[in-house]
């Protein structure tokens, strides 16, 4: 399956990197290994050594360069090989791996896998609140055995919370929800509002203690390729005027939390999942911390994780919008972005999955 | 590999399946999912939700419907979609799932995989001493990565018991056996007459306690799309006519067991294996409980189950009677079977595997 | 993948093929079992019965005869059938499996998988160390997940040593390396010379003692398919004429030590790996014993394999020579190893690996 390559792809936490240990992963297919330099910038390189093929990952860091643990070649930062296993042997000209352009920015490693002459670094999504001091950051990292597609009509359509993470977000507001989908340029947002209804477990017990009815809002930020923003505000019921934007609502607010939902693709039918979880309240409370940790590890690994994965089997080898799903109003949000992504496949002249049927 | 549809396939033991405990398996490279409503009548559909083809199996029954577990969809015993995530939101035409006709017969749950049309209740084999109160039964279940049709093979020639079953079951009279095939429509019988001998160990110790010199039969009736009724007979040495028919053998008779041996295929390479031992002496005794269900364990999980396991892997993706097998004259009720069902596929509009030779 | 017929495969070590045990292994993706009979001489069957092509390492041997463990069978040596299930039953013509030439030289099992009028037991190369009762040899045997040909590459340049056996083998004197590749018909020499270093750790520490500055050497015979025999000597600083050959370096000598790397082909994906040191001075000292046998777990299951492993999995289904490898002096010899593959492969008519870029 050809992936999306002018984009960002998240590559791993940023602090995860270090130069005593260097990462690597598979990106859309492709092999890469990320370090950092001594003078703490860092460097990505596709992970397979071009004289023998063996990953650059089970070699080691020296310095600026990594050493290729099978005969010894030596790469710098920009792929050129610069040193050979035995001094004064000539360096072939085409020793050399592929470099890509990596950028760190909000806590995390950003990777360019398309032409290097467009890999602007101002298209990386807003993600500031992942490295703002202030606030209490809970992060996790799983994998999950599907087309990372899939995570986005899941992260598209909340509705799923209500069934599939019932045990901690169930909502007795259910009933009266109102859901929106907007798109600005290629973003696309996705509310849900619960009006008037106690507490889901998760904001009376788990992560926050609010016991009086609220009304509830999810709030969805959608970016290519599937890096999602969620802020979760609640207000007193019948205090949050359902119409207004989220923006200005801090006013009687009684909680708030944002996270970040970010899938890479690994191949077509695996993914890396990177979540984070932020707080305005409580930083650094372990008990918190702790709370927040148990409610991912449920969300993510116990409930969408095998979910998803299940919705592969049953997929197959499919493009899952050729199969005739039966598509409801709420899967807008995952439609828009289908579309999105389409379009940007087909840009690049690339084939793309269907995002819907006919329209 | 195509199947054939229009016949019955046993999904799981009736009992098995409770208003409390639906069932869920792959038959025929289809999922499905059987649950019992409140008024005790099964429900058969197909195990994929139509809005996200995620397993309905990972929802939940909720009275006469199952309710995805992603994003509520309810769907009742028909198929029809009867509710939606959301209060007031139209239930499109398409929402709907393939429903399969069930029947509960012979303490057995049997799916008709084919035109609904052609359903007949009448077409299920008699296993009716499955439900007998007065007798006992011993039951159990493996599943075997093997295409089916080695087990009709393995089946229909029991004179691989005196190899792979010899500790329980060779006999010191295998040298001066008997054996004869018959057809009568598109039932087969195949019976092995092992003439005055000790009885094999598993009649003198295992499950009855025979000592002196018997003669022991064998009878095999097998009925598509893989189901065999076993009945074994023990009478003292030269009582038997080894000419008689099994009916009416009762008069001098040792020892009589029935069993029931039914392969369902999950995909073509692997198979549900349904077995029971059913005796009428000694019933409900725990000991000989017991001892049946060693003597199963030995026989199917380390005996019958590695072989077709070991065959399928050199076979691999092979029809394997066009690999040239070295047909013997024991071979014949296979090949009968194997015409009967290649003759049942080439009716359906299917390609058939070959049932022998040339022939 | 088409693998050369015409050449012996090593199979086993012979004394691991006992009447009591027999052996089985798959070899150039066709299964095969050797037995010994009561006379002591080896026989190799196809390890696939002609009825229904079950493994005949299920059944077991009785004399000399192999009894297929599913319906009795009975094949000899010359892999003609000598007995049925059935007393009386005629044997069919086509109930017959094919034979290998099989050959018990150097303390070694070998086959050969070809046309048996070409099995010429003169073609086995001279692995005769691995016989002579005067030396200490430590054997194993591991799997390898690659196509055997990437170890032909990684025996054929000993540059790698210095890098991923680094613990063991790496030498100070690896800056003064001198390398040098001969060939001789279908034999290929490689010696890697190490002047004037202190020892590796392996000749100071682990397998011999020596401390003072010394000239090492490693010489490795490489013959098809993939029979490598490495001698490995240290004379003291100086004391050795790099361009002398090995033959009559013996009068200075502090340390010689000769050894077997033999890998066999078992399908285009994964390999036999049997290895062999052998001494001439502690024989039967076990403390030396363990610490030779600690070496190899290190260097072969430790580092080789998964190095090996790893490679396979980058390279995925492609010949690895199609691929554009950066080639470099020192792969001179697996570079001539496998051009004399190629041409023997070509000369069968099958179609071979390229052997290097162009030339």
């Amino acid at each position: 399956m050809p992936f999306l390559k002018n984009t960002w792809y998240v590559f791993d936490y940023a602090d995860d990197i270090t130069p005593e240990r260097f990462g690597h992963r598979t990106i859309i297919d492709q092999p890469v290994l990320v370090y950092r330099k001594p003078d703490g910038m860092l460097a990505a390189l596709r992970d397979i050594c071009p004289h023998r093929f063996v990953p650059l990952h089970m070699g080691r860091q020296i310095g600026d360069v990594i050493q290729c643990g099978y005969h010894g070649l030596r790469f710098g930062p920009d792929g050129a090989c610069v040193g050979m296993p035995i001094a004064g042997m000539p360096i072939p000209k085409a020793a050399r791996v592929v470099a890509y352009p990596v950028v760190e920015r909000h806590s995390l490693v950003w990777l360019w896998m398309g032409d290097p002459a467009l890999a602007d670094a101002g298209l990386i999504p807003d993600f500031s609140f992942l490295s703002d001091p202030a606030r209490g950051n809970v992060r996790g990292h799983t994998h999950v055995d599907a087309d990372y597609q899939l995570a986005i009509d899941n992260l598209s359509d909340l509705t799923h919370v209500q069934f599939l993470h019932a045990g901690y977000q169930a909502s007795e507001a259910f009933e009266r929800l109102r859901f929106k989908v907007d798109q600005v340029g290629d973003t696309v947002y996705a509310r849900l509002t619960f009006p008037n209804g106690r507490p889901p477990y998760a904001f009376q017990k788990a992560v926050a203690d609010i016991e009086a009815p609220i009304d509830l809002c999810f709030e969805t930020r959608w970016n290519l390729p599937s890096c999602v923003r969620l802020r979760i505000t609640a207000h007193p019921a019948g205090a949050h005027s359902a119409g207004a934007h989220s923006a200005g609502d801090g006013d009687n607010r009684l909680f708030e939390s944002m996270s970040a939902h970010i899938l890479t693709p690994e191949t077509d039918r695996s993914a890396h999942y990177f979540f984070v979880n932020s707080r305005d309240y409580a930083v650094g409370d372990p008990e918190i911390d702790a709370r927040v940790r148990a409610w991912q590890r449920q969300g993510f690994d116990v409930e969408d994780k095998p979910m998803l994965e299940a919705q592969q089997r049953r997929i197959g080898g499919h493009d899952v919008m050729t199969l005739g799903p039966v598509l409801l109003p709420t899967d807008a949000g995952a439609i828009r972005a289908r579309r999105i992504l389409a379009a940007r496949m087909t840009a690049e002249g690339l084939p793309a999955a269907a995002a819907d049927h006919g329209a």
